[in-house]
């Protein structure tokens, strides 16, 4: 009775057993038939995200590789080591360039929607199947973006692609001056403005256009037979300024730059319906090395010349990017845009909060922007701007080199002459990752306590053990001697970064 | 007895049976924990390539998708329906656009190693973590390649990449034009040539420099003070034959544009060693959609002055094209090129050797462009050149609109005026798809066959029922009545080809 009754319960486990077998094995056979010759470059990917830099900076796959066969971290401002887990000490903070690396949490959030897998074979041909460059599928994407953020009429309008905003402003340049007039077609923008207007257009030395200066001094002649193209960017980089054409009449035309025009960055009145809109992904999603903007144009003919020049100048931008794009908008549109939107949002608001809060313990010595709340029709409610740049004033006579008095705290901000705005003034970019973030508040938040106490202070970042370690006297040289931080700073801080937005 | 004997066998079968799943799961456990967030790309990646389109087509990721989910098929030229199992009846052979998807089967093979997996918040920023714009790891790997060929020394020298080869040239143009000279530098090239040369140095309309036509007609004055540009095309786009500079002296300045000095189109002599030498990926891998192209310099003052045109033309070219092309060139590179400069070569040469006994059956009507074998120093052995275009001539004075007599045989080449040579000449593609390829040959075979036997004959491409569906008289129109062929191709072929290789 016994064994027979231990065979039963051996009959029973084996039955089970042999189910769970064939269970695992069509299982395994799933898994394996799932994915073949994409797990390759999909493995390289995750090796390459899961190695560990301490939160304060990340790997790549296309970076340099160790003899391991693991890419190295590449850190964030101010940190060093194989994992980014030093402190450079008395580091200078970078508020320099615009790079939008504040939305990098949002995509490592949305990891598994947001990546791309390129076959080997992926779109090899100069042409799309209808003949153009652009892919359908994105421009339809970026309509139902406008459509849905409120901020640009797409209706009955043409949209052209280029290698960012910056490809597009000479493209739009070019379509729009005068081929018939004896004289060039003066291209202006308001002070402060963007400097990459001024630069750009007098690269080409064209004899159809010449950069002009300010707006304003041309605001009398916009009647007169002299042709115009007027820049209006709003917001404006740098002050944040939401702005409208100053010139008017038959021969002014505008080119409407609106890369920073999204919920992160200032409430959104309402859509704009201008002739000519430039929007950049670097400011949408912050893939500023993706090179990808888009114009809204409604002029047939402007579209053509400014297709011809898009086509003679690169044939069109990279196929891997415009597929990125999709994806990415894709994402960004999930759940009628609010988790993108107001992640941007919440991030620059908090900024800002901690900025005015900073400032606020200053006398009169610095002062910023002022930024009037509007109704904002993407999140129905009023909203008080949050822009990319912190548009900073030396107000005290004796400091009119607003950047020396910033660079002598280790802040480096843009030059106010470079936007053709006086030297009182500074850009400071509120954009870039959190660590760069906090590395900015932290030296103003001294320079501040330094003008209140009216004293030396020196603040600490990172941990105590780290402060010991590095602890430098102000203005001195690190414990090792060599001021390392201002070498890797100004190696990493060269001449092309002006050039970024 | 019998009962146990079975009970031991149960034990047996139990213990295997379990032994069998702890493998299972363990095997199960590993693969689930071998990818997360990229397994979702990579299976949508696998299922666009698992669309069947018949081996006339493919479907791509970011294609128009159908309600299904599944994306369609974009087929090749000539084919039709939702698996590009049709062919389009009397369909004209597509030879005007040099895109070189004949390099396609060889990424197909390769599958695996040559995709990439491009995480959502890969490389976001706008400069590398040097500061630059372009990817030092690909930039070794570019050297590599060419010592590798053996087609151009790269030590000492400067690299800087751009959006194809078309951004390098107008790049090249503006960094070698004179700044101080008051007449604008002359930029010459020697026909015939590559007509983007002339319609990028007209766009500008700069004060620095002006297209000034043919090479020849300046020979005598190239040691005047006049400067001069000579574009060097060595393979010559169109005609492949290998050039050297015309003009010397102390003003002419060179731009070697060697797009196609490469194992697949031309035997290697020697490296070429020149002060400013342009390639691009689309005729070296047929990424041509991936727009990369890179120039290699000598002199600093050069290198910077088109680095600067790039910084404020597009702000460099995107990250993760930079990524694809250094896996790209990774695959290249095994096995010392040998591989992936094989299947070009080969490829070439097979088509080379199909035109060449097809239009020997000609009598003198027509004639191409007569190339002498070199010694290679890549692959050791006396080679015929087998370049991307054949540049066929229409010998017979009554026939000197050599486009015109091949559009009436419905064969689509590039007009030889386009070129600065005179309308007897036409320029046909041999690097498109093999069915494309095919195509263009059944045509000329029926174009030179009707010349032998004096009488319009009608050769067939596809299966038999196909033909028997389809069959239409020539110059007539399809069974259908209408001549859907002939509509469909000119969509396809609209007026920005004319700007590709």
């Amino acid at each position: 009775m016994d064994k027979q009754y231990l065979s039963l319960i051996y009959k029973f486990f084996l039955v089970w057993s042999v189910s769970l077998n064939f269970l695992l094995f069509s299982l395994v056979i799933s898994r394996n038939s799932e994915l073949s010759w994409s797990k390759k470059a999909a493995a390289e990917a995750e090796a390459a995200a899961s190695v560990s830099c301490s939160g304060h900076g990340r790997a790549y796959i296309d970076g340099f590789v160790l003899d391991g066969g693991k890419p190295v971290c590449e850190c964030n401002g101010c940190y060093a080591g194989h994992d980014c887990s030093e402190v450079i000490p008395d580091c200078i903070a970078d508020a320099d360039s615009g790079n939008p690396t504040f939305l990098e949490p949002f995509w490592r959030k949305n990891a598994a929607s947001s990546a791309i897998m390129v076959a080997g074979w992926h779109r090899m041909g100069y042409e799309f199947e209808d003949g153009s460059l652009t892919s359908k599928e994105l421009e339809k994407q970026i309509r139902k973006l406008h459509a849905t953020a409120g901020n640009a009429i797409t209706d009955g309008k043409y949209i052209v692609f280029g290698g960012g905003s910056t490809q597009l402003l000479s493209a739009a340049v070019n379509a729009l001056s005068s081929k018939v007039s004896s004289s060039p077609t003066k291209v202006v923008a308001s002070v402060p403005y963007y400097p990459v207007y001024k630069s750009q257009t007098e690269l080409f030395k064209s004899m159809n256009f010449n950069f002009s200066g300010d707006t304003m001094s041309w605001k009398r002649s916009s009647n007169s037979s002299m042709n115009f193209i007027e820049f209006v960017t709003s917001p404006n980089n740098p002050d944040g300024q939401l702005k409208t054409a100053i010139l008017r009449g038959p021969n002014a035309k505008q080119i409407h730059d609106l890369a920073y025009y999204w919920p992160h960055y200032t409430s959104i009145p309402s859509p704009i319906d201008e002739d000519l809109m430039i929007f950049t992904l670097s400011k949408l999603t912050g893939h500023a090395g993706s090179r990808l903007g888009w114009a809204i144009i409604k002029d047939k003919n402007v579209y053509d010349r400014m297709v011809n020049y898009i086509d003679l100048n690169t044939y069109g931008i990279a196929r891997e990017t415009q597929l990125r794009a999709l994806k990415l908008l894709n994402v960004a549109l999930q759940g009628d845009g609010r988790n993108f939107f107001d992640f941007g949002h919440e991030t620059m608001k908090l900024r800002w909060q901690k900025l005015r809060k900073i400032l606020s313990a200053s006398s009169k010595r610095f002062s910023i922007q002022e930024l009037k709340p509007h109704y904002c029709t993407f999140s129905s409610e009023i909203r008080s701007p949050a822009p990319a740049f912190a548009w900073i004033k030396c107000n005290e006579e004796e400091e009119n080199d607003c950047h020396a008095v910033l660079r002598a705290a280790k802040i480096l901000g843009r030059r106010g002459r470079v936007f053709g705005a006086s030297s009182s003034y500074v850009r400071l970019s509120l954009v870039n990752s959190q660590d760069e973030f906090n590395q900015l508040m932290h030296k103003l938040e001294m320079l501040v306590f330094e003008e209140a106490t009216n004293s030396v202070v020196e603040f600490t970042l990172g941990d105590s053990e780290m402060r010991n370690r590095y602890y430098v006297p102000r203005n001195g040289t690190s414990a090792s001697g060599k001021d390392s931080c201002e070498s890797i700073e100004m190696a990493q801080i060269n001449s092309q970064t002006c050039a970024a937005q």
